[in-house]
Parts: structure tokens; sequence; C-alpha cells
């Protein structure tokens, strides 16, 4: 998916809110804001939105010498989604379809999202995704293509988001390779968050050796691309790994909250719908 | 008040809605949001942000060769206030305080607001706004002051906006001039939309000298200046006249919903809150 025009007034509170995470005073949030301007007239608008953010973010990270900008806001996520565990997991065992509930669960963790609004409420966001409509709903296809996939391989998202993940990885009940990113970028999950969520407890963890947001192919290194040729079905959270991955032709299923308009468009969607959208057209392992 | 760094995402944002208002293909909305992307570069962060909204939307206007983009979105908005009018008034009618139900009527057709956001909901916003409780509320020393007040200077906002003013000018029953932009910015109303509401049937309609939002009073007419000097009381509504006269030493009752985060924070009330509040030191013709 491209970037449109819309995307700049995102790209411009993302620096000032990641130059704030840093401590930088209005000066220097300044100078970085005035550097983030400037790149903008200079992007490709044919590039995916994780493509200029993660440029955006660069340059951020650069001016202020600083390596994780969100390590304080991903701990919390983290710490609050651990909390909500136990209640996750009740629910999880009371569900008819575990599937769908632990799709949903991992769903309703995608309200993490920094890029798009720092500040969410976690329990409530589970109770209205437990029983919102999807508005687009390919779990039959998805739990088809499971029953026929050996594995599975699992893009994640966000911090905190991870352990919503976790849940779903469990009821999979399949190997699970895990893809985070391999350095920090706004408040996405590395291996160090996933390990404090628990994941490496249920899954394989591997990062895509990239730093960008979403799950830019031409910048993941060679293992990361060959798992993601070859695993027999993918899933891929949140908005960026929509974004970058959209047109890749390979079995994803893209679960994720429509929180921003212009993905809402993309997805013709209303904001605030919950996905499950399968991409591409390869079929898993041959099967549906 | 000053402008911050959080409000050069709403700069942007309403460049890109204001060239769209205009048609602007997207070739021509990037030319447009560049040049204002330099603008940014280059501000003097101790104007007020209706000050660096004036600059950026008078660079809308003359790159795209158009005088009034939000004509339509104005004749629309004031459409559809006057079809609400003959409820509006039952209410007024019905009412046991008819100069606090005025007051909050007016205060509701302030969710009319490019600026901001430009999509709203008119009658869920008068039903939320006639019983939501005051953030600030100094509606007691609004009404001891219009008991000596022989007049009163009242300072226009939105079109659409307006038909919610008529109601209120109609109670306080004493002479008010109605200030308008001198001409088209954002969706402000002019003396040619306020005629379409019809308020120069209540009351006196003149202009700031200004087409700049708010009311900066450097821009503004000698005419103007001299009847804001002078005014017993002056009713000031939206956020650009807070922004703009906030410091202003005159008796001004700014009544407004906070919509926007850096006002909300600079009058120390949550986002969506209503307000009615008394600025400045000068007293009411000598009274309280």
């Amino acid at each position: 998916m491209r970037t449109f025009l819309d995307c700049y007034p995102c790209f411009v509170r993302q620096a000032l809110e990641a130059a704030r995470h840093l401590g930088a005073d209005e000066i220097k949030q300044k100078v970085v804001l005035d550097q983030v301007l400037e790149l903008l007239k200079h992007i490709d608008m044919s590039a995916t939105p994780p493509q200029i953010g993660d440029r955006v973010h660069r340059l951020v990270r650069r001016e202020l010498r600083a390596d994780d900008p969100y390590r304080e806001y991903k701990q919390n996520a983290t710490r609050e989604a651990l909390e909500l565990l136990p209640r996750l997991r009740t629910i999880l065992e009371q569900a008819e379809d575990h599937l769908e509930t632990a799709v949903r669960l991992s769903i309703a963790g995608n309200v993490i999202d920094a890029g798009v609004k720092p500040s969410y409420q976690l329990w409530p966001t589970v109770q209205r995704v437990l029983t919102q409509d999807f508005a687009v709903q390919d779990l039959d296809l998805l739990r088809r293509g499971l029953e026929q996939a050996s594995s599975v391989l699992f893009l994640a998202d966000n911090a905190g988001e991870t352990v919503f993940d976790g849940l779903l990885i469990e009821t999979l009940k399949r190997p699970v390779v895990y893809a985070l990113k391999a350095g920090p970028i706004l408040n996405d999950a590395t291996a160090e968050d996933a390990r404090m969520a628990g994941l490496h407890e249920v899954a394989e963890l591997i990062d895509t050796g990239s730093d960008a947001p979403g799950t830019i192919l031409e910048q993941c290194s060679n293992r990361f691309r060959d798992a993601f040729a070859q695993a027999p079905l993918v899933i891929a959270k949140g908005q960026a790994n929509y974004e970058t991955l959209s047109e890749a032709d390979r079995p994803v299923f893209f679960l994720l909250q429509a929180k921003c308009p212009v993905i809402a468009r993309d997805l013709d969607v209303p904001v605030g719908s919950i996905v499950i959208r399968r991409g591409g057209s390869v079929e898993v392992e041959g099967a549906y």
C-alpha cells in the first residue's frame, strides 16, 4: 500500500512523540521536527508508509542519539497485558470456538499501537472485540488453511500485543515461528520485548533482520525471506504488516484493527473495524 | 496562547483538507503541502496558532487561486443548523433557565469546526451539551455581567454555529453587535454566511476587518478595535477566539467546546469539555 498525503500529519506527530519519549526539550524537538518536515518534502509517494516511517524514526533516533525511545512504553504495555493474562486465559478456556476467540483476543491486543494513538484502554477493548462483528471475516479460510499447514510463521507487531498473540499461538497447536523486529522501531516488539511477554515459551523467536516497521521484504535478512517464502501459512499482525505485505503473493492472513483512515479505506472498511483478511493468491499447501 | 509543536500536524492536515475542498489533484495537493512544510520550518513559536493558521490558509488560497475553499461546507453547515432551529427553539422555550440553555445551545453549535474535525453530528451534540457538566462554569459571572451591560459585542466563530448564536442573542434581550470575519478563512463565518443564517435580523453585523482565524487585534480594523475596547461585555465563541484573546484585558466571556488537546491543556480541562470562562480583569461597567 503506497503512502498518501494523509499520512504526513501522522509522521510529524510520531516524530514529536518519539522525541518527547526521549525527554528532548522543546528546542531539540523543533530541530528534529524541522528535519522531518524537510524529509517529507522529498519522499517517494510510491513507497509504503512504513518505509517513510522507518526514515522518520531513524532520523529521530540519530538526531537524539537514542536507540529505543519507546523502551519504557513497551515495558509498561507488556506488564499491563501480562496482568490481564489470567482473565484472558479464562475467557479462552470457556469459549465455544477456541480459534475464533483466540483470534479475537489477538486482534484486541492490536489496540496497543503508539504509531496511531499512544493511549488505549486494554480491558474495554477486549470486551468490545470479543463480540464485535468482523468487517472482513476470512476466519473459515484461516481455519481450513490451518488444517493443512504443518507450521505457521507469525509476524509480530507491538510489545504487549505479544501477550495476546501468545494465547493464539498456544491455540494453534502446531510449531510457530514468531518473527520480531531486529531492532527498536516505535513500540514494535523486538525479541527482548517478546521474551518479557513469555513468547519464547510458546514459539521459536526469530527476527526479520530489519528494524523497519511492518515487513519490508527487501530490507529483511535472507534467513527471514526464506522463512517467509517457505511458510505454509503466515499470520501477520497489525496495520504496518498489512501496509507492507498487502500485495505479497503468499498465503498471509492479516489480523488487525483498522485504526487509521487511510488503511481503513484501502481495506474498504470503517475505521474501528476488526479484520481477518486473507492476502495473496498462493494456496496453503495446495489445499482449499 | 502561543503555538506548540503539537499544532504542526493540525496545520498540515488543515492545508490538505482545504486543498481537497478546492478539488486540487494529488500533485497540486503535494505542491501546496511542501510549501506548508517549508513555512512551518520558519514560524515564530510565540505567535498564536490562529496567526500561523492564517498564513497556512492564505498560502493554500494563493497557490490554488481560490477565495473560499469552504463555501459549500459553510452553506451545508448553515442549512443543517437551520433545519434544527424549530427543535432548538422548542427546547429553549421549555427551559427553566433561558440564559443557561441558550448558552448551552450556542456552545453545542461550536461542534461545527473544520479546523479540528471536519465531520460532526449536530443533534447528538445538542443532546449531550444540554446536560453535560461545565468544566469551567462562569455562568453566574456572565449573568451578573449581563445585568450591568447595556449592550454586547459577540465575536462569531463558524458558519452554522451562527444559527445557535442567534438564539443566544435573542435571549440576551439587549443590543448585540455580531462581529464576523472580513473574508473567508477556514469555515469561519463571514457577514454573507451570517445573513444566510438570519443573524442580521437579531444583531447588527460588523466585521473585524481581518480574515485571520480568531481575533488578532493588531490585524483588525480601527473600527472593530474601538468596538472591542468600548464594549461593556464581550462574548467570544470558539477556540480560535480563546487562543487569540485569552490574554486580552477586557471583560470577555469565552464560550466553547475544548476540542483540541493543546487548548484543553491551556484551559486545564479534559478534551471534550464545555466551557464558560471569564477572561481579563476589567470589570463589567464597574459592577461585580
